[in-house]
């Protein structure tokens, strides 16, 4: 961290001091996203284009895609035709699209008319993809070999074209008509006798996407599978282009990302915290207070209910009861969001599927059993212990007991809820982590109140 | 997935008819992975060490990392000593050190004995590493070259070595005190001429890691500057291992789950929740349950503390403000975890640091305003036109208006509570997810509770 800042600092002084060619010699020691960082915490709009100017030739397009959308933006906004084209044609073309996916229509026509003919077709179609399919994720920039090369042959082929490839260690070896028919990694060329024939030596059983495929499932896929690059085929069973781990990282990140903004009722959003403004702060997260607010208000309207008759019961038992009220709906909400955030995230994962339910039911119905007696046990023992002997309080052992029999139904309950709704919420193709909280809360709430309230009318009246 | 069980159906049956040859034709087109998930979801402990027996040799050591520690452990069990030394000797280190971690000490022992005397030093040495550090994760098998060796004689040390190191991808050039100078890639060496010396196309601006980072730090390394493998390496500078991508993505997610659970009050757990015993997750729940029933009876007794004065305001008045607890305190808890959760992950993320913290407390002050005034406003509307028109309770203006101001300081004051407390935990070196939620939600529950009751009291009396 230290380091980190010192070396900002240094750039600082070169940059305020005109020393350019040592500003110059300092950046190409830089990692691209480091020099991005900088740009974008230390430099106003007009400092970063006259910044960016200075960039060494090659780092440029490295530096731009490390960029937030903003300030591609504006810098593109500054840009000459020609300094478009420049850091165009060095990008790599799913970066390109994923550029152009953040941009407004007259910055994507400039960056489109920066583009050489054929290069703007196969953006056009990348583009065409939905924006969770593998397509979206994969770019088309790969080493292609045919099965009858020799090992020599291929690394004259990898050698003349893979400057540009996005990787170079997993080429990629296709009959005449584009189908991919196997594999071959540069480890393997690197093994090989230089005679050998490409054919002979690569692997036909691989694992491959298809071009619509869920991109969640192809990051779980690279997990799984600790692959360095996986090609994507078409219907036809053409390789139509690759993705890499690097972006398989980044989608496991927002999806995890987003799965917790969703738990804790935010409209998903993958813009850094502090570069969000707080009118889009606002927009994400008053929706769901709002509907949560209006819900908790039917929870208040069955305990306004049961209230009356709980007063009627005299000698107080009324307040002594209510007093719990939010102890047995926190634990119930408590109890329900475990099941239900634990569910998700086996979801989330690939370990739960939907024709798990039945096993994941009756696992939790034993934890549950299991957690909603040692809650009514110790709740017992509490309000024996602390409230009545300590604190005076006249919790009898019959209003200890509904209380704490209450308690454990509720929770067993809530476990069996919690579980269950996200599931159910996968096979009707709704997103899980919508339900694994806090509707759940809101569900048990209100639960664990009509539980409790019967309970203690049945057995104390 | 159709396939997939196809496949594990056609595998059964070449098993339960004893077509052994035709079956290690069928696995030897498998990825390890999968014959790891056959072997576990369809087999029996004796079906499994008769399976594994069967497997191509080249195949047994990938499908044996892949296993889950229990089948790991019941296999080793039942390993001859050559077979467990065989399995072992084609392991990679990192995965050997892993298996040991799991393993009961006599099971441990055995492992040991079946290396040789040099790898069980450089074991030894794994072990001791921090479980949560850098040193931990790495393998010392990688390439390494020196500076005035040419790219042909680097070809010919990556070709006679390379078989058995986790990547050659990357290589790296040492003095001859073991101190890394550089870093150069296969592409790089691809890409030179073949007498080139390796000193002048080297990178000497490396990003490296020491052996005691923190292992999610290491894995936001990868995600920033997406490198395929990073060397590790210790105070003097000497390189003493690699740590490769596909070891940070299962850190990432390791992160992200432990999170995702903690925030939902439940101790973390890396097993897959069919593997989990229903005991295990009890004991993983049940702390955080109790803790959160018994602070939520402090709520109850500040409920209860008021509630006398609330009911003594006659007219009804009491059982009005006390249908409208619920939704108060839901609304503080929700919008208290919406901040809390959000900084959270931000801190994940490396977006977020302590000293951010006056931003983001001005950021949340401001959302909380707006956030606030928005659910104070509809919730007027709502006991104006709902409940006093519609459904005829006697909320007059005067009661709504309490009910909304108090809902709109809640809000706030739950924002700036909820934005700030992660903050501080990361910086008293807590997790800052603890903070996140629930305990929020506990803390929330009371401030909302308190805040409303004494404005009723102070505008109602």
């Amino acid at each position: 961290m230290e380091d980190y800042k010192s070396t900002f600092e240094k750039l600082q002084e070169l940059y305020k001091e005109r020393r350019f060619t040592d500003l110059r010699m300092a950046l190409l020691d830089m990692e691209a996203a480091d020099i991005a960082a900088f740009v974008e915490e230390n430099l106003d709009e007009k400092e970063q284009i006259v910044f960016f100017r200075l960039l060494p030739k090659e780092l440029a397009s490295d530096v731009f895609v490390e960029f937030g959308s903003d300030t591609q933006e504006s810098l593109i906004k500054a840009f000459t035709d020609k300094e478009l084209k420049a850091v165009i044609d060095d990008m790599f073309l799913d970066d390109t699209v994923d550029i152009i996916d953040e941009m407004p229509a007259n910055v994507v026509k400039r960056i489109l008319l920066a583009t050489d003919p054929e290069e703007r077709k196969t953006i056009n179609e990348l583009l065409e993809y939905p924006d969770d399919s593998a397509g979206s994720l994969m770019t088309p920039e790969f080493v292609s070999l045919s099965a009858d090369m020799t090992v020599d042959a291929a690394f004259d082929k990898i050698r003349r074209t893979g400057v540009n490839k996005e990787t170079i260690y997993t080429c990629y070896v296709t009959d005449p008509r584009k189908r991919l028919i196997g594999v071959v990694t540069v480890k393997d060329l690197l093994l090989a006798a230089k005679d050998e024939v490409i054919g002979d030596i690569m692997t036909t059983n691989f694992i491959s996407i298809e071009t619509l495929e869920d991109k969640e499932e192809v990051a779980l896929k690279f997990q799984k599978y600790s692959y360095l690059a996986l090609p994507v085929i078409d219907k036809e069973g053409c390789i139509v282009g690759i993705i890499t781990v690097d972006d398989a990282v980044d989608v496991l990140q927002e999806e995890a990302t987003e799965d917790i903004q969703i738990m804790a009722a935010i409209t998903p959003d993958d813009k850094p915290y502090l570069k969000t403004s707080p009118f889009k702060i606002w927009l994400n997260r008053a929706p769901w207070l709002l509907i949560l607010m209006i819900s908790a208000t039917f929870t208040g309207l069955i305990l306004n209910t049961y209230e009356g008759d709980l007063s009627a019961l005299g000698g107080g038992l009324g307040t002594l009861l209510i007093a719990c009220v939010p102890m047995m709906m926190d634990s119930g909400g408590n109890a329900g969001s475990q099941a239900s955030v634990t569910v998700t995230r086996g979801i989330a994962l690939g370990e739960l599927k939907f024709k798990d339910i039945f096993k994941v039911m009756w696992k939790e119905l034993r934890v549950g059993l299991m957690l909603g007696v040692t809650l009514g046990l110790v709740c017992f023992a509490k309000l024996q212990l602390v409230d009545r002997l300590l604190l005076g309080y006249n919790y009898t052992e019959l209003i200890s007991f509904v209380i704490s029999l209450s308690l454990t139904i509720t929770v067993v309950i809530s476990k069996i809820v919690g579980c269950s709704l996200p599931l159910l919420a996968k096979k009707c193709r709704l997103d899980p982590a919508v339900m694994a909280s806090p509707f759940i809360t809101t569900i048990v709430d209100a639960l664990s109140l009509m539980i409790y309230c019967n309970i203690a009318l049945a057995l104390l009246v």
